[in-house]
């Protein structure tokens, strides 16, 4: 690149950027709010989560075509074509975030009149939420500052929340098997924990995808995982 | 884009198409392979439909790597652009549906011997994966032959997947109500029902690509959605 289409393309990757921390922030906002409808079943609340999805799905066309055009004009090569390609990736698992905080708005909504039933599980469930909130922020943190240490940890932590979900699904099922009354409730939570894991995991891909346009290798070792939900180490009655 | 470059892109682009089409094939392999583990327990099956993500996700990197290379030297415009933007969304949403029916098949292992224990369930879940099966195939062809009468019908019929996931949702908190005993497995149940279901959003997204590439906008008319499990119709008890 010559010294003027290689200042354009700086401009052209920040503004990429740019969009990449507005849907940051929208769906931020998405993970806390869930997190309140989760403890308080405020409706108002739970369609503001809905209703931001449309937000964040535009910026996530915007980012993606904003990185066509960036590819086409400028061509870029190594870390600038990584840089390009990763935004891609990373707008795309925000994307999926959105989508799953929006889910457990919904979950929570109706299971509203169960709230309290069960003291102690939507805490829970807001405990994993506030700790994916800081996977987000300090991965997007990453993002923005090509820090690769924050990007490890945060590959690292996510095993904290698999942790979390793991201890939970096994407290829903004892519930739902201490009285009949209360599966349909923790069926919802059950999902709403899967939810909150599965954002965790994104968060995981988009630490990922730091490492790569960073170093333009993947994170070395095998993905840190916890969530045996799905492994067969569950306890069976 | 002259005669000669015009060659070059729709060499590449059929290269592109080739791949989605060898990933749509495992896929559709997994799928099947993890439907049948739910009827037979079949642990080496379903350790096939595991090992066989590694595959897809190499895949899906080998698309997105070709589609930036193609933008990068061809600078394609219309609907050139939009078919390798297309391409990219898709083997996204083929990688998403490759990584459900994994998680199907680890979740049919691990409740393996509570298999038949409540009759219907796991032949109702087949159903379910026969119908995504079928969706999946249609719409692959439909992007190959950029059909998008075809994609069109692929859309709709989504909503028939997304009523046997309710009707099989309430079937089993019926089931878990009736004896304490079944919860473990129908939580389980609960999600592969739900996975399978997912599976089916994705072919939906894949029609909308299919859809966009040949014709340049978004499908007409709000998506048939039939799934209610998160929307608050549930009975409470």
């Amino acid at each position: 690149m010559d010294e003027h289409t290689a200042k354009a393309f700086d401009a052209e990757l920040k503004e990429i950027s740019g969009k990449i921390q507005a849907m940051a922030h929208v769906i931020e906002q998405q993970i806390a709010s869930a997190s309140e409808v989760l403890a308080s079943g405020d409706m108002v609340l739970a369609k503001q989560v809905i209703a931001a999805d449309n937000q964040v799905d535009a910026l996530q066309r915007e980012v993606e075509e904003k990185a066509v055009i960036t590819i086409a004009r400028r061509q870029p090569v190594a870390v600038d074509l990584r840089d390009v390609v990763g935004a891609l990736r990373i707008s795309n698992d925000l994307e999926r975030i959105g989508d799953l905080a929006e889910n457990v708005a919904k979950r929570a909504l109706i299971s509203a009149q169960d709230f309290q039933a069960i003291a102690g599980v939507t805490l829970r469930l807001q405990h994993m939420s506030e700790l994916v909130l800081e996977q987000l922020k300090n991965v997007i943190q990453a993002y923005v500052a090509k820090d690769t240490g924050t990007a490890e940890e945060v590959w690292r932590a996510d095993q904290e929340i698999d942790a979390l979900n793991n201890s939970l699904f096994r407290e829903l099922l004892t519930y739902m098997l201490e009285n009949p009354r209360n599966i349909t409730f923790c069926a919802h939570m059950l999902f709403c924990a899967k939810n909150i894991e599965r954002m965790g995991d994104h968060a995981t891909n988009i630490a990922e995808t730091v490492y790569y346009i960073v170093k333009g290798t993947s994170l070395p070792g095998e993905r840190p995982k916890a969530d045996v939900t799905s492994l067969g180490t569950l306890t069976k009655d």
